[in-house]
């Protein structure tokens, strides 16, 4: 008798996907940070479609500030739209929440949402609370809908051997604050999209040896990180930038030929915003591997 | 310190939704079955939104199979989209379950959503697993995307006092096995828009005496119900038809000078599922009450 905790998310979603009649074109495949779809033939934007949850005493804690809950759970949201090059549009919410929770808990959280959607330009189009046993752990369920000019539009699966890997920001730590209060890097990536656009790009959030294999095997590729490269957070180790996870930083590629001519330009651009060269993908054979970063359902 | 279960769930999204940006198409606000998006203005359509979750313990029970449970979580989310005239297009599932879930049981409820979808046309386009701590209650999220065509659009704020009002088949006792294998009114709701659009519809998830009032109080009228003309599940009372909620029918308006033609009409076209005229919208201020239907966060 399987249990979720035995396989890990990777492998439970493929076995789930097969069993439902799934969406044929190309790039609208579950697998990325955001589904894609060609709603509207001929114009000159895609749709993009997210989901994600947050649950309490995995994501925040019972006495997590709830604005703060709200922020983080509408700027992943927004980080998923960024890592496409896209931006978000319409917002449904859902809180599955005890019926003893305050309702100033909730307003605080709605608030925290609110806050991110002001400053990111979502709107809140619908949700839903639904009430769930005492002591269950409360979930917050967002649901949203995006846009990408087409030739904007970044991949995972579309990097190729040889091209260099980047990585925004600083990596580790994110628990001691970070995790909450983070900036989705979603002006950086419209900025690459236009002006150096990314051969495949992702969001950080299972940390950086979770998350590079996940790209580097979208593209069939293997990879090679410069361990001492890393732009580790004040205070972290190597250890902890690999496996950390929700840094909410931007993991790209970009080919070899640009990428000291993209280093200038960025610093110029975002002088506040590190940029790294961290290693580069390979051919899959001659990969290597990385170690840790966060699973799911591991019971550890 | 107010709790959610002093306020309920329609106040509650009252405080809600002015603490976020809104959606400002004046179709497209919370309140309705579907959040309605003008995504491509021009086009012979218009986009729906709609996210719903199923909680154990509340929905369905951990010995509920699993399968059920897969096709009442689509289900339910495409008689949303059949309230509003319109059909669904691409689902994102968010699964929020314990650890030790059985992958076999996660496996079969994407089994259920999956005949759902054969059926009524919707595809997989993403979604999510998360774990809960070990205890919590599963809850699994549904967010989709469904069309309408602009004229087929059916919104439950534009009935006005004198309409007949109208209900599908029967009501009451979906506990006793409805609630998991209801058959979507999608096929009739088309038939409707197509022949004899209703002034306003919803679907009956609440139970009437929580929905009706729903629908006429945000087309601004009053209700009459002739309660001894309430179509009743076999064996139930009318108190179970007014409260049991999960009818998942298709609770309707229509102009009292078609209503006679269209139950001869739909006799023809349905001869399997009934149609029942139950009562009448009348000016707000001569409506009666009606009592009993499910209170998402009452703690009874």
């Amino acid at each position: 008798m399987t249990r979720l905790c035995d396989i890990g998310e990777d492998a439970l979603i493929q076995r789930l996907i097969d069993l439902v009649p799934r969406s044929l074109d190309p790039a609208a495949g579950p697998g990325d940070d955001c589904a894609v779809v060609d709603s509207t033939p001929g114009s000159p934007t895609l749709q993009l479609l997210k989901t994600d949850a947050l649950v309490s005493g995995i994501h925040f804690l019972p006495e997590t500030p709830p604005k703060a809950v709200g922020w983080k759970a509408a700027a992943r949201v927004v980080s998923d739209f960024a890592a496409m090059g896209g931006y978000p549009e319409f917002f449904l919410i859902t809180l599955a929440l005890p019926p003893d929770t305050l309702v100033s808990w909730a307003e605080d959280l709605y608030r925290g949402i609110g806050d991110c959607l002001l400053q990111y330009g979502g709107k809140l189009a619908g949700g839903e609370t639904t009430s769930i046993p005492e002591g269950s752990a409360a979930v917050i369920s967002i649901a949203a809908t995006g846009g990408v000019r087409r030739e904007n539009l970044i991949l995972r699966s579309t990097a190729s051997p040889g091209d260099a890997v980047m990585v925004t920001g600083t990596l580790g730590g994110s628990i001691l604050g970070k995790h909450l209060h983070f900036i989705p890097r979603i002006i950086e990536s419209h900025w690459l999209a236009e002006n150096y656009k990314p051969t495949a790009m992702m969001d950080l959030s299972d940390g950086l040896a979770k998350d590079l294999p996940r790209l580097a095997s979208a593209s069939c590729c293997g990879l090679r990180v410069d361990e001492s490269a890393l732009p580790l957070t004040m205070g972290c180790t190597v250890s902890q930038a690999l496996g950390d996870g929700e840094d909410y930083e931007m993991l790209f590629t970009i080919s070899p030929n640009i990428s000291q001519e993209l280093l200038i330009a960025w610093r110029r651009q975002f002088p506040q915003v590190p940029l790294t060269e961290i290693g580069s993908l390979v051919e899959f054979s001659n990969g290597q591997k990385l170690t840790g970063g966060w699973e799911h359902f591991s019971s550890h």
